[in-house]
């Protein structure tokens, strides 16, 4: 089954909001064995809805929409979804009923402007959606199912997993598409494709790799059409593995930060951090993984040189004879953290992460990276470039694939 | 002017990369006057590019490709665009020139896959890339501008700012939109429309208000068309403002971290902080400002109760009797951080982020924030949802959020 997605919104279309609805929904539709052939963010007047609705129903099995489901005078969804099906907005008193009771839950008054959320296209099917007050409608239309849900993020996400998704897979049976992502960490695409070129080359048509590549990382998307098993899919993503070795940190779209919770989960470690450029965003990362708390003690952000020394023990003759970023502190920060979070592996990080704050023998870009154990301390390195943000997110990937090969004795 | 994007890659389709570059290229046009009408993801076949190429030329000003464009098997937009145009792709001796240079400067050498990154559709002009491999084209036909550039954002970006965008502004002319963005924290969608409906049922219809709810914060965006000024835009913005009161902490996409430091700087005071289930999102949050050492010292992320005592110096009888998640604890956290950081103000956050480890007392989504100096601390708690993420988000909004009404005396 094929699906194409509508997303509905100016702020969309000027770059105020990012559409990450329909990354979502690509993922989860692909799971069920709907594939996404298209998606389109278009302006929230009736006019465009109305437009883009009749140049794909009918030629897709599914249509999602997202956005324009509010209370407020800007959402016009649900007016042009009645027109173009040619029907009225009908009053549905359940809806009104759920409503009103989880206000009451939350102590808000039910408005005016709330009662308009209880009027659907007549003869739509209603998703439920206990995050918010617009629900989720699904229609039949010209042969296309059409399913309309608030742009909301985490409201869209429940109506699909509460309901919608269930009733999508009920659907759908048949030939299906096969794929693994491969994950790996520290190679560009163009080494990566180098190496496994002659893999490649040797498949057959219906078996298709695509490269992805992120900061600091490829992901490597390997698809395969059978009406049987994913045999020829594990045969290839093996082949693959064994070519590039330990690159390889993992699978569909394990984060790195998941890989290495697992590593010192079975090591029986714990780990701490000492930042200072990337300014808590390695400590983030970690602690984003639920149960990280079983390894991951803290971390001391040490973004003035005073926490450097007051805190992580760094010598203040180490700063000034080789300055905040430099391979001896780094050092002593790990060594800090080891000591300090009483922790068996740590992480440093310290660099200038710019716009401003170089200088010509370190400019901006220049980071040193530290990792270790009591027994053993590594560093590294690296020469970036002025984008802050950049910096900071290549930065904390980079040190958390060393601390994995650490981890794995590489 | 108007314009279409088409971003490229069956990753955007089924959900394995987020389409950041339309929303960035979107909120580019729109300062330069070129309206973005419609956003497409499409999967990464020749006759699928020339599909939607063939459906939008002619329609619109301009068309923005992106993706398609690396040196491997997969990438197909070259190809695609030669045959829609009907000429060959032909070498330019002045991109491999540019690339080998490129390549001599890093110290990698210059492979056969990386040559045919010099081939391009004949007749179209270069926008550079010195970030990449790929170049920009710029081609027209029957009366739109193609523009094609590389899927990687810091390539697109590099491209358009340093000539597409420059290029395409001295194309236009004529009428203008105007438009404001109004920051706001703590109410939500329904609270503001309520407030300000009185002033929006006045506005002539040439002047639009939307609203763009994040967590813990909802955008108000305004705009007016106009052949002459900005005048009425700031009209209607300060009219808004003054009716909503000090919910509104900046304008025009400013981030809240950003508003925090120019308070920060403003009153000489400087910030640490203090997280558990935040884990260092605070802290990465702050740090993401550039410049934001001149008021930001450092966190202490005190993700195991040790750290709280150790490092932060909570008492062992707080934690025991009133729990690591506890107004008392937050207290103490943030005096901790107040003292050990020796900073002005401090922010501290406990809470249970999930989706395990909840207790009927306090069960997932219970949280504590403070603020406070050395004079005063004051305490809120949230009950939030299961999921973790969001609550480690917007827990970090609202823990800023206090920390800004702390700072101007709300």
């Amino acid at each position: 089954m094929e699906a194409k997605i509508i997303t509905i919104g100016d702020e969309l279309l000027i770059g105020q909001v990012i559409d990450s609805n329909s990354a979502w929904l690509g993922a989860e539709l692909e799971a069920i064995n709907i594939r996404v052939t298209e998606i389109r963010s278009i302006q929230d007047t009736e006019d465009e809805i109305i437009k883009h609705l009749s140049e794909l129903t009918g030629k897709t099995d599914v249509i999602i929409l997202t956005g324009g489901l509010g209370p407020t005078k800007d959402d016009v969804t649900k007016k042009a979804l009645a027109n173009f099906l040619g029907v009225e907005l009908e009053f549905n008193a359940s809806i009104l009923e759920q409503l009103t009771a989880l206000f009451k839950r939350i102590n808000i008054e039910v408005k005016e402007s709330h009662k308009t959320q209880a009027y659907v296209p007549a003869g739509c099917a209603i998703l439920s959606n206990k995050m918010g007050t617009a629900q989720g409608m699904w229609m039949e239309h010209n042969g296309s199912i059409i399913i309309s849900m608030p742009g909301v993020p985490y409201e869209m996400k429940y109506i699909m997993e509460n309901g919608g998704l269930e009733k999508l897979a009920a659907l759908n049976n048949g030939n299906r598409i096969f794929h693994k992502t491969i994950m790996t960490a520290g190679w560009g695409e163009t080494m990566i494709e180098e190496k496994i070129l002659p893999i490649i080359d040797a498949l057959p048509p219906h078996i298709k790799v695509a490269y992805l590549p992120g900061l600091g990382n490829v992901r490597i998307r390997v698809s395969s059409k059978s009406e049987n098993d994913d045999s020829e899919l594990t045969a290839t993503v093996d082949q693959i593995c064994n070519s590039l070795g330990n690159i390889v940190y993992g699978f569909d779209n394990i984060r790195l930060e998941e890989a290495i919770g697992a590593i010192l989960l079975e090591q029986k470690l714990t780990l701490g951090t000492a930042e200072s450029c990337t300014g808590g965003n390695v400590a983030r990362m970690i602690t984003s993984i639920a149960g990280s708390s079983a390894y991951y003690k803290g971390s001391i952000v040490s973004y003035a040189n005073e926490i450097k020394t007051d805190l992580l023990g760094v010598q203040s003759k180490t700063l000034e004879d080789h300055g905040a970023v430099s391979k001896e502190t780094v050092t002593e920060m790990v060594q800090g953290a080891l000591r300090k979070l009483d922790v068996d592996v740590a992480i440093a990080t310290s660099g200038i992460a710019g716009p401003g704050g170089g200088t010509p023998e370190k400019p901006v870009g220049t980071i040193w990276i530290a990792v270790g154990s009591a027994d053993k301390v590594i560093t590294h390195k690296l020469n970036l470039t002025k984008n802050r943000n950049k910096n900071i997110t290549y930065t904390s990937i980079a040190a958390l694939n060393m601390l994995r090969k650490f981890l794995v004795g590489q």
